[in-house]
């Protein structure tokens, strides 16, 4: 049950407001500590999604939207992809089930990027499947937004960036 | 999905030994936490568990451990009553999803009730049931108990007390 969790991270983000004045600190240390939990989760996520591996930062967008966004959050968002180059994608979620107890924001804590965890989770689940990633929220209902959009924008391969050293 | 709210849970947990020293001050901060998660959780409990009034002590612990942890935890402690008065009863874990993820408690946080945010939401939501009740850790597997045990005591009806006084 999704409740007692979206309540639990409620007070988790009311402790790290008491914690920084500033809201961007507040969404650094989200981002810090989902990034933590990503690097762990993947492990759960990989055993019980039995996922293939993905050939595309295009596959890889809808399998995070479809089937871990629907696994630990229990909604699907869509998937748009936002550059020419492919590597640009956003999440677009109708519903935020994390924002389900949250009326709104308060007016001294207008920077506040409320489900920043979520951006950490995913650019930590990524890199432990060697895909960089930059992870942040584009839109979010919170702040009055239509939508709550999540950008994803995956690096070039380090690979890649090593062998145009080389 | 549980594993994220786990992995959250640790990691409000982390923050606050990071704020607070003593252990007794974390237990504290998360049984408050808990209580403010509980008040606000029964609506939802009640709302999706169809509950029926419960008509004694005992048919109370029997909900929390068959309805409202199943719901929640996905788990059904066991339960007994531990006192001739019949208001104090033991819901007893041999398995406790919340430190899924949690190997032992660091040497120097061995008084940490790291899952005190549960005490804390039974008691709020008993509250709003209009039961008070004292609830507390009395074993705990992360300390070396052979099992995870809440003590649940409820303490006279408010309107009793009243009554007594006049």
């Amino acid at each position: 049950s999704r409740e007692l969790f979206v309540l639990t991270y409620g007070a988790l983000v009311a402790q790290l407001c008491k914690d920084y004045e500033k809201d961007e600190d507040v969404n650094t240390c989200l981002d810090r500590m989902g990034y933590g939990i990503g690097v762990r989760l993947i492990d759960d996520f990989l055993a019980r999604s039995a996922a293939k591996k993905c050939r595309s930062y295009s596959e890889t967008a809808d399998m995070i939207a479809q089937v871990a966004f629907k696994m630990y959050l229990g909604v699907t968002p869509r998937v748009s992809c936002s550059s020419a180059a492919g590597n640009e994608f956003s999440l677009i979620l109708d519903k935020n089930p994390l924002v389900d107890f949250v009326e709104e924001l308060p007016a001294e804590r207008a920077s506040l990027c409320y489900c920043n965890l979520l951006c950490g989770v995913i650019r930590g689940a990524l890199e432990m499947v060697h895909l960089a990633a930059e992870v942040t929220f584009l839109q979010d209902r919170l702040k009055g937004d239509a939508v709550t959009e999540i950008g994803i924008t995956f690096l070039r391969k380090a690979e890649d960036r090593k062998h145009k050293r080389n």
